[in-house]
């Protein structure tokens, strides 16, 4: 028998007072009327990039799944449980969410991996490995360039994934079709921890440029 | 080409005037330093349920994996990419987190869809359906019971699937092996979007009660 | 020859220099026109829930019925002595109430016993196990379910037995008459004796929902 | 759909803000260890005759049966769903309990109707009819006495039911036993509303005595 994190218990308890007081009626709204967020964000589960605090968003506005990296698979109609693919299923068919944005971050551990797998605490044959897999060759093809630094290969491969998870997201026919008749935005965007900026990924180039705030 | 929406950047200018300035030193030694969270929350996509507004966190505090219905698999090391798998491997093995607290909450659309499919707007053969097939045959066994109202259906059905979670995270023989040694604790909650109030899971009872606040 | 209870004559000389005395003309006036309560409750012999504490109420407000586990049979004009149809039938023709209450609480010997009966200090031969016999094949439908907790199984069969009994209210003939001209409303209620809550059965749906105080 | 009595809900806030607030370490005891009441008191719906009023008591403290009129059957262990009986034999077997106050009360509606049938509101077939049969001939034997007054015909016959009821609770096997054992005291009162005075049962003459309070 253990108890649960009393830290957590605090944070709740001054959820209670804090937002929630001021917010009831959201609450209970979104309770009774059920969720409808015009986005989905595809996030990582890394705890210092909650899209939530990023958007200084309310309750209600943000759908967001987070999976080591932020990645998209390909469609695979295979039988398979993709909890990814769920996810984006669920948010465009059952919630007609109006944009999806990839963000991806600094410092990302799961990028980390994948660029020397050698260094992880994990064993490439592990959950991890399988999982970066999902990025094919990109890690070798940008980790071998010895003229970046360790730095700008990590920010590089960062965004190469970011870009390679939303080429991904077009293979699902849905995404497609709605992106063509102009009823969903495919978006990337990347955090700077450090910065606390958000660069977000140019339509057109694949350019990712921080916004005239 | 199109914009990325204004909300949103008007969302991160709000964190860079608010959260981002009062919190810059820990942004910026969460950059340098790492994450060290002590605690994985394994949550729902829904817009409703945010882990961070529910425990009024900081940020580094939570390493928050989001998926649909807030499902754990069983431990299937078979070459397949499982995104949740990777998440506790790397929250686990890499982090060394104290805590995995699997939260669901109330209304959440994957277990209404898992209890009622034909009425969803997803086929069962979709993602949706395959992927609340984690579940197996928990939905039939508590949609059955016609004594009770679809909404203690609902209720019944996420917490027993948040039991099933947590039993098949100690299928990871990481994550058995560390709370026999005492050095991990796993947790079940689920949120009340209408009232803000977290229940808790009673470790030995498996009964969700509402903590002393 | 044995005294009365020394704590019951300390407790009603309390009663008469406290409540008597401050509602004196009350209690004159009650005796000498009549009691004409609105609202008949039908409540639970437990010594937790005793309905006069939970609704705070006056002297002449609540005629009520209690009896093990708050059950109501069926309509049984069949010469035998029906104790609870006899009180519903009181106050509905002779007092003319406008409300009936069914009223559960959490924890209830009553529902223990007929969801355990070999765990039962009582056999299910006796008068205990005869009376929650109204309940029919209620206790086993849900006793049998495995994926609930036994307190979740409690909670289920003391809210299904709430709704059996409003039906089995409404096929008295007065009753089903007086509602359906407006004239008399029947709701349910549960009482947490943990939380002091009171939870207000939805008259649609049938659920069990705390109400705003 | 109809909405629960506002009076009620207000009388709940009431009883949270106070008694409870007060009691709320009591109320958790209660819940969690259970109730341990020494008292069972069969009483009467009766709006102005509360127990839990009368004897000015706390909360776990008095198991209490209130039918129409206060009444006891025989023991007929005959497989009919005796209410009261069930309420008995849980007091004594499954709760241990060493009292077992019959507590009637002045203008009771109940000996009323069986004083007077043809004025009453209820057909002497009905429920009530049927209910108060329970007490054989002595509604006659006392109606028919021209000499007392109608007022005292009604005291008469409400002090002589409750000897009855304490007559065939000795039929009861458990309760002869127990009381012989000198483990279970029987004990009869008699509640005058308008007064607030409580008169107590002679154990050896069978008179009804106010205490010196």
């Amino acid at each position: 028998m253990h108890r649960f994190p009393d830290y957590l218990l605090k944070g709740h308890a001054n959820f209670m007072a804090g937002r929630y007081t001021r917010e009831k009626d959201r609450y209970r709204d979104l309770a009774s009327i059920g969720q409808s967020p015009q986005t989905m964000i595809i996030a990582c589960c890394d705890s210092r990039a909650a899209p939530e605090m990023i958007f200084d968003s309310t309750p209600g506005e943000l759908f967001v799944l987070r999976n080591v990296a932020n990645l998209v698979p390909t469609y695979q109609p295979d039988g398979g449980q993709h909890g990814t693919s769920a996810g984006i299923e669920f948010a465009v068919k059952a919630l007609g969410i109006a944009n999806i944005v990839v963000m991806g971050h600094g410092r990302c551990g799961g990028i980390k991996a994948a660029l020397s797998p050698d260094s992880s605490p994990l064993d490439s044959g592990d959950f991890i490995g399988k999982w970066m897999k999902m990025l094919g060759g990109l890690p070798e093809q940008i980790g071998h360039n010895e003229l970046m630094t360790p730095g700008e290969r990590q920010t590089a491969l960062e965004r190469i994934s970011i870009r390679n998870s939303i080429a991904n997201l077009r293979t699902f026919p849905y995404v497609a079709d709605l992106e063509a008749e102009g009823k969903l935005a495919v978006h990337g965007a990347w955090f700077d921890i450090s910065t606390g900026e958000l660069w977000i990924m140019d339509s057109e180039t694949g350019d990712f440029l921080r916004p005239d705030l």
